[in-house]
């Protein structure tokens, strides 16, 4: 029987990488309120009315933040998931940090190249695929070694 | 070597609110088609045709509820995963259990307040702002249990 | 005290089948690319620079494989986390790896009859009803195991 423990650096490694990440998700929530708060658009009658602002719901720069916070959604929980999966394979745990490093690199790389001080492709692109890669690999890892039970 | 025990108060704790939280998100579902169906509108043609209803992006009460839901996606799953490495660092149980509480809660809370009895602020904005708190408080738990393996 | 083991055919099949469904979401972000590349539309300025076509935010056929995007990230994390705990309840193992295998071929048929040849509805609403519906009976079995904790 395998088992998982808490001492066994790839785990490790997988925890403070996730913890990092989550906390790298919730601050697109505070991304997005810096742009309403400066352009002074808001989505809500509410919040239009308590901030002295407008509701309108196509500003570029806050829609920018908005896709880049989106994107989070769309692969960060992934990682969580297939992380949390490929350290029951018994990886290498050189092999698991470095890619856990490499995945929460990137996409603060992503958010930064994309909504902080957006620069021309690739940067976006690369920031992009690289993270993508490595959860294709895991995921790949992943059901190679459960395949059985397919 | 640390572990993790399913009769740790604690650990009983988290899984009982995730599943909470979980039926949560998903009962978001029932609450846009509830809209839907009662003012027509619907994002596809397929849908219109057999509900006999229009295609609309725009209407008010259908994107209210939906932009409550994506805030749910922006900080429910990030609670998953929190809360799971949360535990893995031997919280207090009485402090993990009102930390769960006070999360779910106020989730629930944001969702009324948002989609079903709209209230002025700071009525979201306070029950927006204690769960990301808790989660800002377990995030920096967490990598500071595991800062040697970063 | 109960215990989660991983050669445990209920843990093995949601293991390998949420490896399944991470792929299956991540690549919606193919299929959105597909779309924009034969349409030639963007989102962002830098992308449409990059590939010679143009921001166009309302592209109906790039928007429908986007909203299937968001249909998954609103049912298959809540999936990740409903299994889990839901395992650790010491299910049947027939009767589990029944709801993962369903909940999978359900939610691939989703993404298929929604955005890759959409099909007039019911078939949508099925897809969609199977998946749900095995959420709420993993979710209410994982409450009332754990009720005492609540």
């Amino acid at each position: 029987m395998a088992s998982i423990s808490l001492s066994d650096p790839a785990v490790r490694s997988y925890l403070v990488y996730s913890g990092v990440l989550s906390l790298k998700v919730l601050a697109m929530a505070f991304l997005t309120a810096k742009q309403r708060y400066k352009k002074k658009v808001f989505a809500n009658e509410e919040d239009a009315k308590s901030a002295k602002g407008v509701v309108k719901l196509n500003d570029p720069d806050v829609e920018r933040v908005r896709r880049a916070h989106l994107n989070d959604l769309e692969n960060i929980p992934a990682f969580w998931i297939l992380g949390a999966l490929y350290v029951t394979t018994s990886p290498s745990p050189w092999l698991a940090t470095t890619l856990f490093r490499v995945f929460t690199a990137s996409r603060i790389v992503h958010t930064i190249v994309y909504a902080v001080k957006p620069l021309p492709q690739p940067a976006r692109a690369l920031a992009f695929m690289f993270p993508m890669g490595i959860m294709w690999y895991m995921g790949v890892t992943v059901i190679m070694h459960y395949a059985s039970a397919l």
